[in-house]
Order: structure tokens, then sequence, then C-alpha cells
């Protein structure tokens, strides 16, 4: 079991705050500022134009995807960098697509995150080719999975709810059907052990702006199974995926390996962030990260039914079977996540009724989910919503 | 006409060298390290998840893109950042071929910069629809547009030649012929005065890490004629893309205007290094950077035909027929720009023989254009690349 105090230490965060939202946005780590400004004086200030080969600008998206890869369970060379989630999404669903040419079903669910819901609607528009998202409840995807399923599109963890998929199980089912997977690990990269090889998961993609801590907007990531990627054609066929970018050739032809999914020119200053981020896991376990969300989230589900017996718990009470969160549901659950965050308190609230907090051992204790409960507690014994001012009041946090 | 000495302390550029490579990377703005790091600590570390909100970012594409606008011709409101000029240039096609489904040619030019058209190929691809991009050469393009020509893809400036588009002309023979124009204006925002809206563009698009100075991987631009935008149901349908991103739908629903153009989270790093960026643009006329730049390019063109005589100019000589860059050819081309950078001369190569220098009065002036002609001739007349120990030097720098 990790001891978390310099993980702790790695961040900045803020005097008189819990942060219950690290899977919304990571806190600032302690010297990613002074890593961003430092590449931006001592690399683009006086490197120039040079810094693209000099200080290694252009291998940065595979080079941080080489420190993301373990915590996902990929080989090195397996991962590259870039964008933003949804394009992942295009890229990963259009090459799953393009490898089961004859089936025509993508399968997700509604615990899927809406973007890749949207990136899929917008892929089968441009594809014109008659393929269809069907779109199950999470419990019934293992069964709707059949010889018409092209692609199983997932995001393993549930934005609202925390349920978690069984990522092995899912992923054999779909393999013996004869479909590819295309795994979304948003709330999963960070926050709990991943094996993507092991699982035998085709793609998989994530953001890293929440349990990786990148900063805002920090870029996106794609892995590829080996077996698949040197057959993939990409449908968003920029230059610096081309096997020789800089012999501008009139014509793309598709870099080797992982290189065919980058697409332009890559975000230096927030690939920087995120590599500064990175560091953490130098030091940390991702097995003793798991042990100790899991032990968190049990915590606040046993403090919540003890002392706010009004909210109805949304999560998987099985540690084993949630992410890296509890959600909470209560009618008033948006102004309890306004007085909540006038309080210091901050967590996310999702419509209609959700309250969520992500639990992020790195810099998130016992003593801050206990503290965390007291003021949920105070709040609904009070009913704050209920006061005139209470409106007015939020709206200036 | 400007003093751009205001300009140039905005700039901070290494002693003892000249850099004519602002057309492939603008250098580091005084400010910017310190207002990115100052974003970071302050917004980021403090406000965390609350700085989407209270710090603006979410608004932060759209703020940046109003800054951009003025610079390219464009009203309030058409313009939005985010991705990569690839990722905008597959927009931008994809929504102009989609306005005009009757049609089947993508019409581009041999001077256009390779990734649009590896876009443009990977878009017809996926399409699978029976598009042809038909490429001719650059002075063959007013005579190829004709009925089956659905859209024209256009670089305005050659990346090599600097060579001119004359936007106006095009735009108005290709809506003569009823086909829309895309306009990459990754060579013209910030180097020339542009009038996307006067010449009637229906779309345009760009980068901003080169004569915009936002930095390495910089984000990209998109315009979209306001007559067409609510027409557009994008392929990259990204969440934020949606009419109401927060409300999290299960089908997409653009937003109104150009916001439906946003894809995935925005990157804010390097949105915020952009945004100081273009706080030059405050104090200095496009219409006297364009004089200056001209008077640059005229007179390097004379100082290389006098001291240089082994160079041949392959920029335009009439500078209203040229962008801000003056290119030559040398079979040596390569060992030459090897040594002009050796010598503090930062310039670029492109296979097979040009040397091209970036003419940016913001920071360049013609004492340095003489200085760096000095050298240039120095490494001609003791033609460097023939020493034994000129490949070994040159592999340091």
């Amino acid at each position: 079991m990790s001891d978390f105090s310099a993980t702790r230490r790695f961040f900045d965060l803020p005097r008189g705050v819990i942060y219950l939202d690290g899977n919304s946005l990571g806190p600032l780590p302690r010297h990613a500022a002074q890593r961003v400004a430092g590449m931006m004086t001592a690399e683009w200030g006086t490197q120039l134009i040079r810094g693209w080969n000099d200080a290694g600008w252009m291998d940065l998206p595979a080079r941080v995807g080489d420190r993301i890869a373990p915590l996902i369970g990929a080989a090195p060379g397996t991962v590259t960098m870039g964008d933003t989630l949804s394009i992942k999404v295009y890229q990963a669903l259009d090459a799953a697509l393009s490898l089961r040419p004859k089936r025509r079903v993508i399968l997700s669910d509604t615990g899927n995150f809406p973007s890749d819901l949207y990136m899929a609607q917008g892929l089968i528009r441009t594809l014109n080719a008659g393929h269809e998202l069907r779109v199950v409840a999470p419990e019934a995807v293992a069964d709707a999975i059949d010889q018409d399923t092209a692609v199983l599109l997932l995001t393993e963890v549930d934005y609202r709810t925390g349920r978690l998929h069984d990522m092995a199980d899912l992923t054999a089912r779909a393999r013996a059907a004869g479909a590819l997977t295309v795994w979304d690990l948003a709330h999963s990269a960070g926050a709990l052990p991943v094996d993507v090889a092991r699982a035998g998961a085709d793609f998989a993609i994530g953001c890293t702006y929440k349990y990786l801590n990148g900063g805002p907007g920090a870029p996106g990531f794609i892995y590829v199974a080996p077996e698949h990627v040197d057959r993939i054609h990409p449908a968003l066929s920029g230059w610096l995926g081309h096997a020789a970018p800089f012999a501008f050739d009139a014509t793309y032809r598709p870099a080797p390996g992982i290189h065919r999914l980058r697409i332009g020119t890559p975000p230096i200053l927030g690939l920087t962030a995120l590599d500064a981020a990175l560091d953490v896991w130098d030091n940390v376990a991702m097995v003793d990260v798991r042990q100790a969300s899991g032990a968190l989230g049990d915590l606040m589900i046993r403090e919540v039914a003890t002392h706010c017996p009004d909210l109805t718990l949304a999560s998987p009470a099985d540690r084993t079977r949630r992410g890296s969160q509890v959600s909470f549901r209560h009618p008033q659950g948006y102004a309890i996540m306004q007085a909540l965050i006038a309080r210091g308190v901050i967590g996310d609230f999702r419509a209609p009724d959700l309250i969520r907090f992500g639990l992020t051992p790195l810099y998130i204790g016992p003593d801050d989910i206990r503290a965390a409960v007291a003021i949920l507690a105070e709040i609904l014994a009070t009913r704050a919503w209920d006061h005139p001012d209470f409106h007015r009041r939020a709206a200036v946090t």
C-alpha cells in the first residue's frame, strides 16, 4: 500500500478546497507551469524552428504515448497523442469499420459519453453506407453483440454512475462474434489498472485532462492493436501521419505503425504540460491507486448512508464494479452541488438529479471524504436551497 | 508607414540570430510564457474545473477567433479555433461538398500544401461517392474551374515559391461556375491583407504558428461564410459543436452558427499563448506590414542578384504577386541552408533545391536582410559544403 503524501505534494491545490472533480479536470501539478514556461523560453524562444528536431518536439507524441502505454497495458510504440478524444473516436471507429467491411452495426450503450455517440453519428453520415448506431442499456450490451456487430464502442466507466464494464469479458464476446472493440478510457486511464493487450482490445482512446492531470484541453491518445495498425488507411490522413512528411509528396502514404494515426502538427504546449503531469506515475503503482480509491468510495458510501439519508446511491456499491467515482441522486441535486461548491467541496452535477464525486487518492484522502460528507450533511439538514438568498450567493461562486 | 521598433521589442529573439523562418514557426512573444504560466497557476491551479466558466475557457475559441477575424476580413462571430489546420481542411471540404451534392470534383493545384491534398484524399475515400481530387498547375487553375467543380481548394500563398493566387479573381470565377471555395490562409494570415468577406470566399482555414506566432502546434482556425454556416451538418460532430453540450443528449444537434465547427474540448494552453501573440496586432496595421515585407523582399532579391549570382530566384519578382517570402534555387540548396543556420541565419530548405526565407517586418528589418545576404554570399564564395569538416559541423548545429 502506497503512502500518498508524496503524490499530494506533487499537486498544487488551493487551500480550503476539497477537490472531488478530478474526473472532470485534474489539478495542476506543482512543476507543470514552470515546465511549460521553460519549454517556451528555452526551446521555442531560443531554438525556434530547430526545436522540432533539437528539442524533440516532433517525437513528443510518441514519447508521451509511451508514458501512457504502461498505464493502460499497451506495449511501447502502440500509443500516440494529439487532437482530442472526439477526433480519436472518429479515427478508431473509421479504422475498425474498414476492417469489418461487411458488417453495418456500431453497438454502444446509453452509458457512453455523448460525444462518442455524436462522432459515430457524424462518421455514419459521412460514410453514407448504411451503417447503424445501435445504443442499448449498459446491462444489455453483452447480449446485443451479434453477427451484425462491426464494432463495439464503449466507455469502460460510465461518466454519470461510475459503473464499470467488464472489458475482458465484453472484448472476448465481441471477438467471438467477429466484432472489433473500441474502448474509451476517459475515466479509466490513471484511475484503475487497464490491460488492453491482455483483454485483446482492438482500439483504445482517451483524454488526458481527467485522471492524467494534463490540463484543460490536453491532447487525446489512441492505441491500436499491433495486429491491425498496418492495415489501417486513416480517414484523417494528415501530413504527420505520412510515411515521409518532409518529402512533400502529392499523395498520402501511411507511416509505419501507430504514427499513421498522427494528423497535423502536434500541440507542443499541451503535450509538455501533460508530460510533466505524467511524472507522478514514476513513483506510484496503479494497483495501489485502485485499492485506495476503492476504499475512498466505500468510505464515502458509508458516510453518506449514515449522515445523508436523503441521497440515493447511483453507483455500484461493489467497488469492483465501479470506477473511481461515486454518484448520488437527489431531486435538488443542482442546488446541492452549488451549495457544496460555495463551501469549497468541488464535485459535479449531471442532469437531471446526479451529484458526482471523483475519488483520486493521488491527492484526496479519507479525511477529505469525511469533511466533505459533513458539509454535505449540513447542506441537506439545513435545506440551503430553500433560503431566499441561496441562489444569489451560489451565482457568485 | 509604421515604425516597427515596438513590434520588435514584442518578440524575444536570441542574440546572433537572423530569423527568416517565421513562415514555419513564428518567434516567442516576450510575454507569452508568463501569460501561459499565469493562466496555469491563477486559473487552472486555483479555479480548477470552474475555469471553464469563471476564466472564460469555454468561450476562448470564439474570443480568439474574433481577434483573427479582422486580420482576414471576416465579421465577428464567423471564425472559431481548435484542432489543427489539417482537421479544419477536412471540416471545410466536407461541408463544401455537402453544399454541392451533384458535383464531384475538388480542384486544387500543385502549389497546395501536401497535407491539404492528403486530407482531401482521406475525405474522398471516406465519402466513397465518386469524388475526384483534380490537381493542376497553379497557373492552370483559372481555366480548370468548370461545371464539374464542386470545390476549389487552394492555399493562397505557395509554401515553396511564395507565389500569390488572386483570391478575389479565382473566387469570382468559382462562384460564376457554381463552385465553392476553401482558402487555406496558412501563409497569409498575419502576412498580408486578406478580405474573405469582400472576396466572397465560402470557407477559409489556417494555422496560427507561422505569421501569427502562436507557438509550436498552436490551434487552427476556420471561417465559414454566414450564408452557409447554418446549413452545415458537420462530419466531425463533437460535443462542443452541439447546440446544448451540457444537456448530454444522445443525438447530435448542431450549435448555431460557427460554433458547430467546434469538436472536442479546446486546447486552453495553446489558445492562451496564441491570445498573447495576437496582442501585437493591436498596434500595427496589416497594410503597413505588407508594404514593409514587399520592400524587404525586393531588397533581398536585389542583394542576392548582386552578391549571389549562382542563386536562381524561385519567387515572383513582382511583389504584388508574391506572399511574404522569397525563395531561391541552387543544386546545393540543402548544404547552403545548413551552412546558413550554422552562421545564425535561419531559413528553410525544401527539396530538391529550394532555400526559402520568410520576411516578417514585425521583427526583421533591412539591416537583417543585408547581413543575411552577406553571409550567404560568403558561403557561396567559399563553397563551404566542399570542406571535409562541413557536414560534421552542420550536424551539431
